[in-house]
């Protein structure tokens, strides 16, 4: 079956950009001819990626008549560092890319983030194009121009806010999508109707074996909609000041969970969906949200075949964790609550009441 | 002798910072306070500034009752890379800095560079002062933006445009100084009247004496004319996109120079004071300077103690190593010519010209 092209425009001024959303996409010339000015293309994929679209994006880029190099990164969430970051940039230097040399971002969220920051730092900053094959990085990396690498000590510490020249959702490479990582980005798409959205919240519940199953149609229509939410929220608040927050819902405790197994272990999408579980069980706690309300999200978040159980790492490790995440200031956790589906309430809470949530969620 | 503080305004819209210029500045709280908002700071500085301005900073800061914490880098052009970099980061997450916590480079143009690019990465964005305390820093790295690290295949091939909160410009550390270092200043002192102020080149002319016994009041109107030229052309370009690239007069070969002998052999400003008499010497060549303005540009680099003859590395190596100038695109060199002492042109260069220049200037 055969979707048609969906655009939605990320509406950021002279940062403006669209994400081009349908089967088939990564092939067709045109889409990607309006955003490559300079005279070389730097393609940045993975070693599992590769094999599946490298050859049909290097098609589609051959009538341009550019010169086309591919960095081939190592696969997964660990190698989201320094090292691997610095591949790209020697993979540039040798090939002598330049200021207008356009890097093309071809994999997962991954991939998106570190190509992302490449281009942010390489010469102080190149053109780039995100095609994600991931339903979360169709999600999630596409509208917000979040990139970076995980230190150590924390994950996405080290980045910069940095937009793509486009953004071009192939949505027939979900096809080839394991199952754990289309669970992983369904999380995402809950996520997005949970914090902005009841209507398409609803559509979810309906649609949620169509999505299981990766109907194109359905999964185009998450796609399109969580990018016009994430669109909408980033318009209103680009360098995450106050608003954009509300996309971290989940995020806390989901940060921590991943930090405290070790990067990898968990998919991001995994642990964001269990840390709704929890951020949904705080909200309850503090008397925001309806007992029904928080029982309907852990339910949809179950039939997406996402963990609702988070893993032991002991409290004091959660809290301590918590405390490095990005949103915190001073040491104090800010916290994204549910107040109703559809609607957030950003908080600190207190310690009690976050450790009682930690230990009903293990 | 006590300078007044002078103020130079850089108008670059929301990013707009005053760089405030004196003797005896370090010292005064009353100049950091309107920029940290945070409840903490981080000063990175080397381990030659440390003992020299350190203790006068802190105390300058421990009024305003913040958390301080002291990054202390190795000193010197070859430490301009991602391992020290990365102790920055190592600091800052050991530390706990958040979003709020405002990073203070106290040193010269690496530790400025180093700590502007941290600040622009570090949880993608948190502020920083400029302290400079070289002439080079105070005259160059003032004003642009400009942050980064060095790679081994070129130089600040890694980095961000990100502006200060404000930049606290101390003549008075120019008395420590090491000679070498406060004549690779005064080159930057000349390239910008070169590039855009025959009154300021005459100027140095008549007060390089002056500014080589390091008379607090020719220093304080050499920094401050400097920064004023320089904040002109950087507002009128932020992201380098044409005039900005006025300012690489002398860069293109003094970037050659510094990567073929390796970074740290010569000073940046030697680099560039010898780079800017083989530019006068292509632009003599090419008919676009006359012989007389390209010989005082040449006797007033000798007047303030820096090298007119370049290192031999061979004319191949040179044009090499210039073809990887961030200036150049699709490997055509881009130089920065002289049409008379206050104007430039931008253009490429006959390959026999160029080595012509390079046969001559050995």
């Amino acid at each position: 079956m055969i979707t048609p092209t969906i655009t939605v425009n990320v509406e950021l001024g002279e940062r403006a950009y669209p994400i081009h959303i349908g089967a088939g996409l990564i092939g067709r010339t045109e889409l990607f001819a309006p955003h490559i000015k300079g005279a070389s293309v730097a393609i940045v994929t993975n070693s599992t990626i590769d094999p599946l679209y490298g050859d049909q994006l290097r098609a589609a880029l051959e009538p341009l008549g550019k010169k086309v190099t591919t960095v081939v990164l190592p696969d997964g969430e660990a190698h989201k560092n320094w090292e691997t970051l610095n591949q790209i940039f020697d993979a540039l230097l040798t090939e002598r890319a330049d200021r207008k040399t356009t890097l093309i971002a071809l994999g997962g969220g991954v991939v998106g983030d570190m190509t992302g920051f490449a281009a942010a730092s390489y010469m102080r900053g190149v053109p780039f194009i995100q095609v994600p094959t991931t339903l979360l990085s169709q999600v999630d990396s596409s509208v917000g121009g979040k990139t970076g690498i995980n230190h150590p000590l924390g994950k996405n510490m080290i980045g910069a806010f940095y937009q793509p020249q486009a953004v071009i959702a192939d949505i027939g490479a979900l096809h080839t999508l394991p199952e754990r990582e289309l669970a992983a980005g369904i999380a995402e798409v809950i996520k997005t109707a949970a914090i902005a959205d009841a209507e398409f919240f609803e559509w979810i519940e309906t649609n949620i074996d169509a999505l299981n199953r990766r109907d194109d149609e359905a999964l185009a229509h998450a796609v399109k909609r969580s990018c016009e939410i994430k669109a909408s929220v980033v318009a209103s608040d680009e360098r995450e000041g106050g608003r954009r927050a509300i996309l971290n819902f989940g995020h806390t405790f989901g940060h921590a969970i991943e930090a405290g197994l070790g990067y990898g272990e968990w998919l991001h999408g995994e642990a964001v969906g269990c840390g709704m579980v929890m951020a949904a069980d705080l909200s309850v706690r503090l008397g925001k949200l309806d007992e029904a309300a928080r029982r309907r999200l852990v339910r949809v978040i179950e039939a997406a075949k996402l963990p609702v159980t988070a893993p032991q790492l002991g409290d004091d490790r959660y809290v301590d964790l918590m405390k490095i995440d990005k949103k915190a200031e001073a040491g104090e956790i800010k916290f994204i609550l549910l107040t109703r589906l559809g609607a957030t309430e950003i908080t600190s809470a207190p310690d009690q009441a976050v450790r009682a949530t930690l230990a009903a969620s293990v």
